[in-house]
């Protein structure tokens, strides 16, 4: 069953906010077997308000709003959808004042979601869902099968999914590639060959499978099974490694922490990185990561350690040590430890998510496959 | 001059990608002077982004599209727009391999981006936006202007709108409180007025009001001029506050590191915190924030320091310490140490945001009004 999403905000329209909301109610109506064919941001003006809801109530029999529902100046889709649909039943918000609404009437339907990412995700979640189900069940669902891989790039792949789209041209691939972690989708109507798709991928590029959503998920999930804790130093991501790992909850049962030394004066008193090593070989060196992660084994009882240090950029960057290089070592106590030197992407934001994502890779293909990575 | 934005890709129908290219280009835009009056995502299908691209020249005559142009499988944006417009001036891409594409004729035109953040903004800012100011001059542009302040909530905020909104009712007003720091946005043809009416805000709530895009900017301009370093001590946070101070280039000019103290074991180590502390009071507790600043001023040089500590949930919570409690404790060096002990909000990435975001915002009126907030 085909739906729409309609969110409602003139401040999606400026840029101001990321409208995360769509792809929020997308993943959980893909899961339950719908299929989004479209998303439209209209401005918070009660005309144009109506008339997107008319126009995608003749596309589709089921469109869901987000925005536009709060106490304020600025929201307006409640009014305007009265003068459309006067009798609705509301839809509870537990966490905050913003009502929503559920209308049905012969197999054409809205739903009404606040705007506020936390309270429309519990009102989706708890009130919307149910009624979905009842009134729009799935007849012929769409199924969808992800294999995530990590230090996999886009140009290793696709030749492999260009034979499979081939020989099953009614499955639609899609490729993801994501800074460091790479995913593929096959969307379809029978699991069964989804499924079979999948398997060929992951058979082919083992070493690189991982099953869980993300390879944080993934570290997450087999450190604690394997009761192994972790322990970082971060120079270039500058806690962001530590930030995504802590996202997760219960990241306590493994994850002791980050020394984020961002100033050499730190790397040597928090990690005892030598005074001679930082003004010889500079901070973003095998030789620096590979005395942090001695220091972190010295100072803590991880049994896995990460160290990364580089020049994130646009400033900073050599002739020898361009923006992007990124050393990277991983430890484990007693064994020898994996030293990377490597380019990443050269602007900054981009160039700090792959080095936390290829960082926790290689530490997570250590983990499962015992393999080094970059030595 | 009204405009409209189309992002082609099931992935971001499917969830697996945020639309975070409409936001980016919207912001640009808006700063430009043209307004963008829809978004639309559409699949990856030919016939459905052709039908799309037509609706949108019906209403607007400027239509700009990102994604679908790569060399991949489900690339296929190209291909259904050479249907409709068949003579395209090719645009430039100088870190992918997917070019892009400009199509002008009659006051009609349209702009075909890649879909890759970085590949698109940099065809966007060096290649479109000349063609854009060319081809589509503003006459009437709509002016935007933005206050930002910390520590404020929308509810505190509201009645003052109202009551300039009654006075300039053709002026668009927006507020966007975002866990901790709020921003309100007007919008309309005459600057002088949108000047004085943010003039008027900032004014009533001056000691809140911060001129840069968001407080960890504000934190930045303001250590880096007045000199000050600063050190940070992270529970709960989990490197969250360090990962958004080192995303700004520079940041190592004023920022030193951050302890990411996230096992009890490591807050004795590195930071002194005393076990009896920890055993009695808790992590969780005025005194362990209290002493994990101790321990910053004592372990490093910096001249400011801030320490977390609270409960991101969604476990670990208890009757007299509940989900959502945070410790926040702002240092000085050499003066008292303003300590807090506050309710965020109770889901797990809202709290850390939340701490990230009022512990900035204090750190912040420390620096520029040395005002105490939690004392």
């Amino acid at each position: 069953m085909d739906l729409e999403l309609i969110s409602i905000g003139s401040e999606l329209l400026t840029g101001h906010t990321v409208n995360s909301n769509a792809a929020f109610l997308s993943q959980h109506l893909v899961r339950l077997g719908y299929r989004i064919s479209r998303h439209t941001v209209l401005p918070d003006q009660t005309e144009i308000i109506q008339q997107g809801l008319r126009e995608a109530l003749q596309r589709v029999s089921l469109v869901i709003t987000t925005g536009g529902l709060g106490p304020t100046i600025d929201d307006l889709t409640q009014g305007a959808v009265n003068k459309i649909f006067p009798k609705q039943t509301p839809l509870m918000n537990k966490l905050g004042t913003a009502s929503g609404a559920f209308y049905h009437q012969k197999n054409q339907g809205f739903i009404l979601l606040p705007g506020v990412p936390r309270e429309m995700e519990c009102m989706f979640l708890e009130e919307a869902v149910p009624l979905i189900k009842t009134h729009f069940p799935v007849h012929h669902p769409l199924y969808r099968k992800t294999c995530s891989f990590c230090l996999l790039r886009e140009i290793e792949v696709n030749p492999i999914l260009l034979d499979m789209k081939r020989q099953e041209p009614t499955v639609e691939i899609g490729i993801y590639p994501s800074q460091g972690t790479l995913s593929v989708e096959f969307l379809g109507f029978e699991m069964g060959l989804l499924e079979q798709m999948a398997k060929q991928l992951q058979k082919r590029f083992s070493a690189f499978y991982f099953a869980a959503p993300t390879i944080v998920q993934a570290v997450h999930q087999e450190c604690i099974q394997r009761k192994k804790t972790l322990a970082l130093a971060e120079s270039c991501t500058g806690g962001a490694m530590a930030a995504k790992i802590t996202a997760i909850p219960d990241a306590s049962l493994y994850f002791l922490g980050s020394l984020v030394v961002y100033s050499n004066p730190w790397k040597e008193h928090f990690l005892q990185v030598s005074h001679s090593t930082l003004a010889q070989d500079g901070a973003v060196s095998r030789q620096a990561v590979d005395e942090m992660i001695q220091g972190l084994f010295h100072e803590t009882k991880a049994d896995f350690a990460i160290a990364v240090s580089g020049i994130a950029g646009p400033g900073g960057g050599s002739s020898k040590k361009p923006v992007g290089t990124i050393c990277i070592a991983i430890g484990e106590r007693g064994q020898k430890t994996d030293i990377g030197v490597l380019q990443a992407p050269q602007d900054r934001a981009s160039a700090i998510e792959w080095a936390v994502q290829t960082s926790l890779g290689a530490l997570w293909r250590r983990l499962v496959h015992k393999a080094y990575t970059f030595s």
